[in-house]
């Protein structure tokens, strides 16, 4: 499966976007259809960033990867230059004509204040559409009427570093990852009864599921364990994850595709939506103005436990460099025999201990807030790449301590009737990191009861009106909110999906 | 420190529960008077257990202690011989003559209904005073007016498994080790101003924290991580936990200490609750009607992953018997081949594998509910002791999946103005098994109603009610609840701690 995924990426990246030219594979007729169309027109060089230089960057596939915007914005060459602009921080939209994105969805980006080259968000919005997977023959079998497809509605925000390769090809693959483990789950999520114990060896066939031949001891088993058709798709979409991931690290060497990316993506599947997030990115639903949670942050001090745990179990990853324990501040040598204040991989308090050599050695995490680290390198402990992410000035990989897994959440849209106003919304942390949930939600409240309710522009002025509250507006010598302290000067993208109301999604 | 703690148990196990005779040593002044005292005779020969024959067991050291109950109970050898009747289950509560418990505790608990030759349930509760540590010399330097000493409260519930010697160990034991943990800390905590980062390498004296000569690099470190005084009693207690743990290690063979023991452990200090909890027993608040819940269970189901990721991590723990994946039930060599539900360290979902030659072996974790375990062995993961537990018929240990760290939870007693009706519950699982959160507040409202508010043995009668509500009565061939369900077979213990009231506490 990963090789059909690998052979359209083969096609995306080398032709610059463009999806692979001629008819559909038969393998996977849906799978064109789904790439984000490319730019009408090849994007040109960008307007070289303040202090890098005039130099014309090299049109390698990474320079020209990392400069392309979500195709739904439908940016023209000007307006994907005002995009990549810093110093004007256009926030963009998709544009008021032409086709609205699935169920109204709001988006809106805008670029970084000069952090790094280009905007290294990506987005994606598609309505997928999956086929049951066929027999291993390649013959299509008889369809029966409970063997038609599945559609499912996808979000996703990605927000890259060092360098926004990953976080494009993952914006433009990670949906057919999930497709591609749906394939099989196509009639059992149709199927009101349990999901069965076994497919059989031939992918598409569900197994028999025999109970009655249990094999013991049974003290402790004496039944099997009932599995439901959510947890099958949470699955679905965990594997997904750890399959683009492992694409990503087959990928970057034959297609310069470098760096590493937060992931947030949302799946609508039958009347459920799956918020799966990994990284520093944040989903609340914002409902009748009370906020729900859909997701949380994992960060070197959300994840401190299972990083020192993962240190403390494979010494060897970290390289005789680091030290597993946290200590409130860099140990000095002449600090060697004094007992300082410490934290264990066991424990959420702290106690002292007698300093000795190896307390010398830099911790594992250290650092609070926005600047804690992993090695002293990454903010960030779960997303898809970094495979080539070394400790700085040292041969020490990284990798081994980020996880691509997601934590998803799932929110049962049929038990509540929603109205127009309750909205899901999804933000890169450039928006969360100078707005708090409650900030969201009165703007939320704010913007949208000035729009009708049927109006479908009022979710991407919504989205607008929060990027453009992070950003705030350049004054003594800085991007600025209204009280004065500074804006993000991060990349931020939002997307505001509607939970009720004109966007129907029957 | 644990040579200390570890010399004054040698005198009471090998005395039957009997402190150490003579002066007090100069170095723990406080150690035998925190003593549980031993009852005033010599506990006879207990009735031989329904179906375990009539032989009386011998009197060896640990026959002895498993036999022994609490020494707030103040049982006569009559008293200790109706508390080990499984056969009549009466419920055992301290006289309501003589001393009260601290705070007008209330306590009650009741022998299993034939599970274990005794009951292995075990419990403290002990006003204990921390003096500050002396310098090592052993030359007491000059006392301070701030050098005074602290006093904590202290609750335990110890449950024992494979024998009663953990729990009767650790019972009267744990509330030592928390006590040598808070020596460092005894000014500390008496200082508003925050923790220092360093102590003097002479235990006693604060040694300078200078941070003005912080190292690089600095990126990730502009300041030293604040510790609070909470989280130093948090990190006291855990470490006391893991001393505890070590010392039953070394003790088991010279002392006959066998089996493990969940603990739930509540310490009063300076005005916040602390509950420390290893293992499936479980603490409650209930307030003014309201459930606040004080900690979790850690079950092979909760753990789950905890598990997993060991048993990836450190495949040799295995020993080519389990396979860290987990499968509805356990697979059959005839579906070798086929592809089936499992479940990887990281994932919360279910998804398809093809079923290989290694995923035939015994899962590591299997099971449901209260029938789930580790290694088709225990059907809980976290507590102190079980460093003998070995797999069913092998050789493969079980310790190293077993945390002897526990969850602990602050709650601050002075954020609250409490009513004489609010109390923390704790409950071994025998109480819980059959007991929800709701029921026990239902009872906690229905019982303290009827009695006056500054009545102190409300308490205890509330106590008596959980206990009698969680065994039932003997109907139909076993105990039954009144709704005709089998009440629990289990030892059952309970405290209730009135946070306000008459149990005064300042």
């Amino acid at each position: 499966m990963l090789s059909r995924v690998r052979s359209a990426v083969a096609h995306l990246v080398s032709s610059g976007g463009a999806p692979p030219p001629g008819p559909k594979s038969p393998d996977q007729p849906e799978a064109t259809s789904l790439l984000p169309a490319a730019p009408a027109e090849a994007p040109r060089s960008p307007p070289a960033k303040a202090g890098s230089g005039s130099a014309a960057p090299p049109k390698t596939a990474e320079a020209r990867a990392s400069f392309s915007r979500p195709t739904f914005l439908q940016l023209s060459p000007g307006g994907l230059r005002r995009a990549d602009d810093h110093a004007g921080r256009a926030v963009q939209s998709p544009p008021d004509t032409g086709r609205r994105l699935p169920w109204s969805t709001g988006y809106a980006e805008v670029i970084n204040a000069g952090k790094s080259r280009h905007n290294e968000d990506q987005a994606c919005c598609e309505v997928v559409y999956v086929e049951g997977r066929r027999s291993v023959s390649g013959a299509p079998r008889e369809p029966s009427p409970s063997q038609q497809g599945l559609c499912f509605y996808y979000w996703g925000l990605f927000d890259g570093h060092a360098g926004g390769g990953a976080a494009e090809m993952a914006s433009r693959l990670l949906h057919r990852h999930i497709r591609e483990q749906l394939k099989d789950l196509v009639e059992i999520l149709q199927d009101p009864s349990p999901p069965p114990l076994c497919l059989s060896s031939t992918p598409g066939t569900p197994g028999s599921s025999d109970p009655s031949h249990l094999v013991g001891p049974q003290s402790c088993w004496p039944s099997q364990k009932e599995v439901t058709h959510e947890s099958l798709v949470v699955g679905a979409i965990e594997n997904a994850f750890q399959l683009m991931d492992e694409q990503l690290a087959q990928e970057r060497h034959g297609h310069h595709v470098e760096g590493g990316c937060c992931a947030l993506v949302v799946v609508y599947l039958l009347g459920k939506v799956y918020v799966a997030n990994a990284g520093d990115s944040r989903a609340i639903i914002v409902r009748n103005g009370e906020i729900i949670p859909m997701s949380r942050e994992f960060t070197p001090e959300t994840e401190r436990q299972r990083l020192q745990l993962l240190g403390f179990l494979k010494p060897e990853l970290l390289g005789g460099e680091f030290t597993h324990l946290e200590f409130p501040r860099r140990v000095q040598s002449k600090e060697l025999g004094q007992r300082m204040l410490y934290r264990d991989q066991n424990m959420t308090g702290w106690a002292y201990k007698k300093i000795e050599l190896e307390d010398l050695r830099f911790p594992l995490v250290c650092g609070e807030g926005k600047k804690a680290r992993v090695m002293a390198t990454i903010g960030v402990t779960r997303g898809l790449g970094d495979h080539n992410l070394k400790v700085c000035s040292s041969s020490l990989p990284i990798k081994p301590f980020l996880s691509c897994f997601p934590e998803v959440r799932v929110y049962d849209l049929t038990q509540y009737e929603h109205c127009p106003d309750d909205v899901l919304v999804l933000g890169t942390d450039g928006l969360w990191d100078v707005t708090s949930d409650c900030e969201v939600a009165a703007t939320v409240d704010r913007v949208l009861s000035t729009y009708e309710p049927n109006d479908p522009s009022r979710y991407t002025a919504l989205a607008q009106a929060l990027v453009l509250g992070a950003r705030g507006t350049p004054r003594d010598r800085g991007w600025r909110l209204p009280n004065n302290k500074l804006g993000s000067g991060d990349d931020i993208s939002v997307f505001i999906i509607p939970l009720g109301g004109p966007g129907s999604y029957s």
